[in-house]
């Protein structure tokens, strides 16, 4: 959530302020490490002593502090709803609800968020006939389906495939649990999606290997808790990568091998690159189990070609590492010239699936794409090579946890399979993902372009995902002063830009950057992204002044 | 999943079958731990060799099996839906598609699932209301609350309440990623029903200490997180327990602690043996940082009265322990002489909430009471008593997961806060809750005192939740043949219940259970359960027959 070097500050901004509390937090902080000793032996004898009275030990001997937690989750950071974002959280309480004493604090009237990737909290539109049948699920069959009128504010495609699922769900509808891999004929859905979209053959796809899971994060989750069996296991992970990645193995006690992107070649992937740093942490004496890819790239934008995807996979066969290919941005490619080739399009092409020389779990999500459904977490993961008795390990995760949400599963079934041709919504439903995309295929060059432009800024083109990643020249007022305040200088930048114009990104330093680089990641899904661009570059000036030494 | 002394047929049952298939798998379960270290080696060269051809490798040799996956995750069981239920969906299957040669295989035409609460999957139906406020949530504005005909399918109530809560969304809908701990207004909802529920001060329940998740396993989950610290922490649970707390501490790999619920007192707890337990696992070396208690009782359906509720929460202030109040049955309370009471308002009328001298967290769910919205995956927890660095621990956990998927919270706050006195739909909602209810309360006595009249079972009544743990006498045979099998005597008693009567119950060693006693839990939300007690009471007379020495 933030750099290990700024404990005080950790322990200010991460507490919710109420009047006062601030001060005896930091206080505690400073204290705590001190009196661990003392405190611990206190508890022992508090606890010998089993009777009451109960009322009057102070909240430092509490089983559950900050010292006595699991220190995985202590040190577990996560940047894209951290420092910036929950100090954005507060200016935005206090311009709702201004008090007399700060209703003049900031010169604006509201925060935009451009720190995570959520289309519908910035005016992207659901689209239509998805919600219809959602809306249908939800609805008993004598109100819904079979609601005499139900045709006066539902189409009939919405109707049938509503019928359709229903009796998929066994006729309990979503209410129910479903099988812990998620309702079979939602996944032979998601099969066929991957059948068509890479050329496979029908029937390729094993729906026996496919989760739905509640969003892609929790299958992220559930495939790195197998793979960190112990801390000497470590994954490959790029620089910069999503944070998810390097929070989960904070949490697992796993190490991150990092390896770095190429910002130049927009920010490119390279096999010597790979090579060097497998090569340093097998000697640093980490067993390196798994590659994460992120294709097209978070926070990077990349979209990688047919060869390179290739290359990659190659390279995950050659070392036995299992490849997490992370395509959750599949259907954000924005320049004519790509296209989006999938790590088991090019497994199968080189032969490794049909030789069985491949593990590879593949993710998707509903959050992203042209559906942007973040809030009703959807996901699935494709396991190729996975042996049976893992994948029962996999499934006795998931029954553990019974089955993810019914309605998000729904979800998956409706991205990976629309209205059928010909259907009266088919049209409306692929103008609407198209206006949708070409929104979001001119903002990528208006903000990566604007940034760009700015002085002291570089900025590669956006050609996939939802971001732009651009790197920025610090002052060297800015570098001094950040460092007396105990935080990275993109932070203070971020901070600085967050309380003078209301806007809200994430430092680079969350998502992990070469030694000297400074940046933010922004996303561009907003349609106020010209103006945030012109007050980005108008913020900069002032912060420049302001820290010129 | 399954019993530790039986690993041959735990792959066997495990695995999905396909055609010849089992054999193959059961001789790798018995060869791969005499080849373990010839395979590792093997690995370490192929590795090393970092060059094609690598179609060639046999499986054994792939980086993720089941040797290389995490201990934990292999060690964890988790029996609600194990080796039993897996067996129920393979005969389900080939009832739904039967091959000739199987055709007249089972003497029955479907499985009845008593293994799990799961109330839509049984016929109980989705209440009204709240599924008309959902389906509206999921329309966007103009063609749902603001469509001219909208109050042809739903009522004023139903879509004032929809407006009213996508305002709470922020405008955004439920497509968007809501706060990390849930939507303020829903949190502020179930802040509402708590303080209502226990008769405390309005505003005395913190929306700051309310997190809402995928159901209450979720929450358990996070919780449990961040108390497992090393491998040195145990938590109290008790025996019989629902078996996510066990799966749980084995995925996390800290101790079980068992206390045993007293069968003769209608399963009932006592002081004197959670001073014992806590004694022993102390003198064991095992740091026990918390204490669960499941009230009403799953699976054993007691009730606790005010005064066992307070005595427990005292023993957890006095031992310095974090309680962990599963609450999810709150509603299932079937007899008139008892009441629901809440730790938290035990804990308040101790005076311990105002004094800051106990760590509680409660966790509740819309998968159970009257609603049974277990595929919604909605649930919550309330924490009191946390530090604030802690709770921001838990935030910076749930940030990285994004958020609970928005229709699951909205479920909460419709469960929370139903319609107005007055409204159109209030009475009609209260008439179907109750309907739900009684038809419950009457099965539950049906049930218990069915299983109860078989010779050779003991079942004491459920008078709360939504199962029946009846012990069951085993005939010598079965113990000599189910020992022969290398499984538990009422592993075996299920599994013949399934093949002969088609009816899917839950072995109770896969709860815990005193030393030689054995039986099993069944829901008692089937319409058939009638029929199913019959079912039963004739499966034992065949079952002690065949296995009589």
């Amino acid at each position: 959530m933030m750099a290990r070097n700024e404990p005080n500050l950790q322990i200010r901004v991460m507490s919710r302020r109420r009047n006062g509390a601030i001060s005896i937090l930091v206080m505690s902080a400073i204290m705590i490490s001190s009196m661990r000793v003392v405190a611990a032996s206190t508890a022992a004898k508090a606890v010998a002593a089993s009777t009451p009275p109960l009322a009057d030990k102070p909240a430092r001997h509490k089983r559950l502090n900050i010292e006595s937690i699991s220190n995985n989750l202590k040190a577990m950071e996560y940047a894209v709803r951290g420092k910036i974002a929950i100090e954005a959280d507060k200016i935005s309480e206090e311009l709702k609800h201004p008090s007399p004493s700060s209703s003049t604090k900031y010169p604006f009237d509201h925060i935009i968020y451009t720190n995570i990737g959520n289309p519908h909290a910035v005016q992207q539109k659901a689209l239509t006939w998805p919600r219809q049948v959602m809306a249908l699920l939800q609805l008993p069959d004598a109100i819904g389906i079979n609601h005499p009128e139900a045709h006066r504010l539902f189409p009939p495609d919405a109707i049938e495939r509503a019928r359709q699922m229903k009796a998929s769900l066994g006729g309990h509808g979503i209410g129910a649990y479903t099988h812990s891999k998620g309702v079979r004929e939602f996944r032979e859905d998601v099969a066929r999606f991957i059948e068509e979209r890479d050329g496979a053959r029908r029937g390729s796809v094993d729906v026996e290997n496919i989760f739905l899971t509640a969003g892609a994060s929790e299958a992220i989750t559930m495939v790195m808790t197998a793979l960190i069996k112990d801390s000497s296991c470590g994954i490959m992970i790029p620089i910069p990568q999503y944070p998810l990645y390097s929070a989960t193995l904070d949490l697992l006690g796993g190490h991150k091998v990092g390896y770095y992107l190429d910002e130049q070649s927009i920010w490119g992937m390279n096999i010597e690159e790979l090579e060097r740093s497998l090569a340093e942490a097998k000697s640093n004496g980490v067993n390196v189990v798994a590659l994460v890819l992120i294709n097209p790239g978070n926070p990077t934008g990349q979209v990688l070609s047919s060869q390179e995807v290739k290359d990659i996979v190659s390279f995950c066969a050659r070392h036995n590492l299992v490849l997490l290919s992370d395509e959750v941005y599949q259907e954000n490619v924005y320049r004519d010239e790509d296209e989006f080739f999938s790590s088991r399009r090019a497994a199968d092409e080189l032969g490794l699936i049909e030789n069985d020389a491949i593990q590879l779990c593949s993710f998707h999500s509903v959050s992203k794409g042209v559906f942007g459904e973040c809030g009703q977490r959807g996901g699935y993961v494709e396991m190729v090579g996975i042996p049976e008795d893992v994948n029962d390990c996999f499934y006795k995760l998931a029954a553990s946890k019974l089955c993810s949400n019914a309605p998000g599963q729904a979800m998956v079934s409706l991205m990976c399979k629309g209205p059928n041709r010909g259907d009266v919504s088919y049209e409306s439903h692929e103008r609407e993902k198209m206006a949708v995309f070409e929104g979001l295929k001119d903002r990528a060059s208006i903000v990566s372009q604007g940034l760009d432009n700015i002085p002291g800024f570089s900025c590669q083109p956006a050609t996939g995902a939802m971001y732009c990643f651009p790197s920025v020249h610090m002052p060297p007022g800015a570098m001094r002063a950040s460092n007396e305040m105990g935080m990275s200088p993109d932070t203070l930048y971020a901070l600085d830009l967050l309380q003078t114009k209301g806007i809200c990104v994430v430092p680079a330093s969350g998502f992990g950057q070469k030694e000297g680089r400074f940046g933010f990641r922004t996303t561009f899904l907003s349609p106020e992204m010209r103006t945030v661009v012109d007050s980005i570059r108008d913020h900069y000036e002032q912060f420049c002044a302001k820290y010129a030494d």
